[in-house]
């Protein structure tokens, strides 16, 4: 099989190398001549991995027609904010029938749709098989190095799933399959602003244990905020829900984790609001809740996502949002 | 109010502060004339805390009597192979009403009964109220140092649940209520056994993603357990479930995780099973929870477990057991 991946980032390379081990072609698109080098001619993905060395087998171009031709899977892991815009390059240039593998985890810049749902509104369903999305736990640094990761293949159509599990599953790389794309996808966004609040909680100075509560009453609001939205609630106690969550609250690999930590240590989110220009999800996913929420009358409240809000987008001090929001009025659980 | 504590460890040292910040009298009982002399003469408790000064008001005394003369409540801080022995000589002391607030998590030595269970059969239901279980995310260490947890008071008795809940709350100190006893003590329990397995993990070279896909998989294995064993299975997602898995799974200072990083690092648990003095709860309750689910029809499975007691007590090679589990069939997920 080719797999046609759209970007060059750890993620892609990370998979890039699942394919190539499950003896599968592999093209990667790029618009970074210095990383599609990178790739090509010193096999390495420097920028992400130091010192990780990839197979020449695995190869890049920016050419995207040349990623896409005879590809039967075509695998989407750019930041979301430019996921419309690369299909809407790739729909011209899909002369063939492809699944699509979607490892990208938000929402759509302009109308804050699933990124699923995105996908399928952009390209032609007549060209398109069932989208399949990749959600778990699986920071990419791992995978890269063959450590054992397990995660979940979603799709509305099972069969694809099952299709796309086979695909990916290899000695290091375990794949379960589920239906509920809703609540897959809810909780693999939802998780990337408890991750900033972990972040912003250890750049603060709490601890684990502190983390730990944080993590349970974010499971909690993932949940809540997900059912209303169609998800099945038990999704959130799978790979794909507090097992996506807990690895990113955790490890500093994950860039939406320490974003929280520089916001926490500085004590305000100005100076990092202002210069990031790493791919940070979990900043826009809280605008994306918050305001939904904020127009909706859904019943339900969300105090994580709100107080990274009030931190993010109208300056409130970390320490003392952070300190109200776990301190919040004592009651029984749920 | 005075609290007499049974137990001089970390976990009694670091809730006798808990009291003494509210206000409260403690005296903590101990069979070990060091750590009294440590907690009454030098304010500290160095075996546990090596840098923490504690107050002068918080108390040691190796006279059961002392300690629990005119007290209110009763803490139950001691590993669970000592409780029954030595709530058998507290009882013809108790003659006053008191509150037993249990800290203790995993089986009675004989019985296997829960604690709560084996607090009422031991001591007279004339002279205790209901027994309340303090339960959560919690590590001693941060506890002592006033770092912000939350846990949960469990009581059959919503009331004093409440009542207990009041007692300890402060600042730094956040409690929650919960009247599903079975649930929240199966699940403490539980969790330590799935820590073992997290550090054998941590010890065999496993990352993070491994880790996480353990808690998973682990989380919704005490909830089949537990679901059969009484408890609402919401429990489970809760702080004294999930919340309290991700501590002790993810942190140095937890002795099961570090009893497992041993004998993965190892790669038997010969040496460890042979010559480990420390409480480990997870290696008894591991066996509890195997032999139960061997000798009854719950029909469920709980492959954690049985890998761990496969590792534990047949001295199967903990590389060869974790891998397997973890590469249990490809499925649909749940």
């Amino acid at each position: 099989m080719k797999i046609a991946i759209l970007g060059t980032g750890s993620w892609a390379t990370a998979l890039a190398r699942v394919f190539n081990d499950n003896g599968h072609t592999v093209m990667l698109y790029g618009i970074d001549q210095s990383e599609i080098d990178d790739i090509n001619i010193r096999h390495c993905n420097y920028k992400y991995f130091k010192d990780v060395r990839l197979e020449e087998s695995i190869v890049a171009s920016a050419s995207l027609n040349d990623v896409i031709k005879d590809a039967q899977y075509l695998l989407i892991t750019i930041p979301t904010q430019y996921v419309r815009g690369v299909l809407e390059q790739v729909k011209p240039l899909l002369t063939q029938p492809v699944t699509i593998i979607n490892a990208a985890k938000g929402f759509d810049m302009n109308t804050n749709m699933r990124m699923s749902d995105t996908i399928r509104s952009v390209l032609d369903n007549t060209k398109i098989h069932p989208v399949v999305s990749l959600i778990g736990p699986s920071h990419a640094e791992e995978v890269v190095e063959r450590m054992l990761t397990v995660v979940c293949a979603v799709s509305l159509d099972e069969d694809y799933a099952k299709d796309v599990q086979k695909l990916c599953s290899n000695h290091y790389f375990r794949v379960y399959t589920s239906t509920d794309e809703i609540g897959a996808e809810y909780g693999a966004a939802y998780k990337n602003v408890i991750a900033v609040a972990s972040g912003i909680i250890a750049g603060l100075g709490y601890g684990d244990n502190t983390r730990a509560a944080l993590i349970t009453r974010g499971l909690y609001e993932m949940s809540l905020y997900g059912t209303v939205k169609g998800a099945n609630r038990e999704t959130f106690f799978g790979l794909t829900g507090i097992g996506d969550l807990v690895v990113t609250c955790s490890s500093i690999h994950s860039r939406n984790f320490q974003a929280g930590l520089e916001i926490g240590q500085s004590n305000h989110a100005l100076d990092f609001m202002a210069h990031n220009t790493k791919t940070c999800e979990g900043i826009r996913t809280c605008k994306v809740i918050h305001d939904d929420v904020a127009t909706h009358d859904y019943g339900i409240e969300v105090p994580i996502v709100d107080a990274v809000y009030r931190v993010l987008y109208e300056n409130a001090t970390p320490q003392e949002t952070i300190h109200s929001l776990m301190l919040r009025d004592l009651k029984a659980e749920q």
